[in-house]
């Protein structure tokens, strides 16, 4: 297994979006610790194979967040991180869609996967609406959320996900404080080095994804700096 | 931390019901490995107390189950069983009392607490009522809740649960051959040394309950025998 434990950065890639091949150098070189491809809308066997074969050639881990059993990938990646996510009322996400996985796909290698415990927090994102997050609930939910997800459930990560906004600092410090067995996550809004220093200070590792396609590589190699 | 991994049997205690005195004593003595203290419905801080006085002059450990934050007891007994039921489309019974729970008691004791995955099978149980799960599952969905729990949540413990009937061994049996991390509880009918064993060849730990009232401590300590 990969030492993901000691990552400091992820670089989060969406296989629905166009990286140019100049990009995909600039970030595999940029000091990231790993590149994730995950993302929440139209991911296909077809669109996350090809952004394995883009980068495959530089020597970052390549891991894999599915957003659903369908988008599973198994051949050439180092790790599974599978997402189950805490605040939402639809059952789906916490633990059906896992459950339909396990029924369809029978040898899964379980040494690879990470579960993840994600906690939803911007409702206008993607994720929040497919999910049905219920996202804007005071800080001590969200901590006691985490709290059940480190010691309770003892998932391996917690992630605080603002995806596609920057997140409110003092809940994720917050979560920090808290945290005893997971490693802290914290992805969203991320675009430049000073944001990502503020979140580096709490969460264990930030995850750095729509600033590559929004403001281009130079903006996610000044993230990797902030927290190295 | 009690050695609770070795046991083969538990005696489930349900403090909404009536125990006669000389019972507890048969009961303490029976060989079972812990009583565990647990019920559906009506259980208070009150209830909890009394039978927590009445065995606690037996060594036997004493754990017990909540069935909801407000009857959670802390003192006094060796183990706090903390249920999630993965078969509801009901997110109360899998991480909203939990989170609940954490919220509003900021000191809880963790290290003597045992998550535990439930598989609620039999539909006309007070606990499948009231966390409304689906009980009417084939073999293969009960095997990827199983599997689920085991893998990915990596659940100390697997709980497949017929509360107050005698469930179908072949489903115990097709879950215990995927069990590789968690240890496998069956609880529901067992009234004799014959269902006793017959469900302890494939599930660790045998939990019987409902016969300690329907028919003494006498068929209990035939159960005791059954699998030791």
């Amino acid at each position: 297994m990969i030492d993901w434990k000691n990552w400091r950065h992820i670089t989060k890639l969406d296989p629905d979006k166009i990286l140019r091949p100049g990009d995909i150098e600039d970030i595999a070189t940029s000091g990231t610790d790993a590149l994730m491809l995950s993302g929440t809308l139209n991911i296909t066997e077809e669109n996350l194979t090809l952004l394995r074969e883009q980068v495959k050639e530089y020597g970052v881990p390549m891991v894999v967040e599915p957003a659903d059993p369908s988008a599973v990938l198994y051949e050439g990646i180092q790790g599974l991180f599978v997402p189950s996510v805490l605040n939402t009322p639809d059952i789906t996400w916490v633990v059906g869609k896992h459950q339909y996985w396990v029924k369809k796909k029978h040898n899964i290698d379980w040494d690879i996967v990470v579960p993840e415990a994600y906690i939803v927090l911007n409702p206008d994102s993607s994720v929040a609406k497919v999910t049905k997050a219920l996202c804007n609930i005071p800080v001590e939910e969200v901590v006691a959320y985490a709290t059940v997800a480190d010691r309770y459930f003892k998932f391996p990560v917690v992630y605080i996900e603002y995806s596609g906004t920057y997140g409110n600092p003092d809940i994720v410090k917050a979560v920090s404080e808290v945290m005893e067995n997971s490693v802290l996550y914290y992805g969203g809004g991320i675009n430049c080095g000073e944001k990502a220093a503020e979140m580096g200070q709490f969460a264990d590792t930030i995850v750095v994804g729509n600033a590559v396609y929004d403001e281009g590589a130079k903006a996610l190699i000044e993230t990797v700096k902030a927290v190295k």
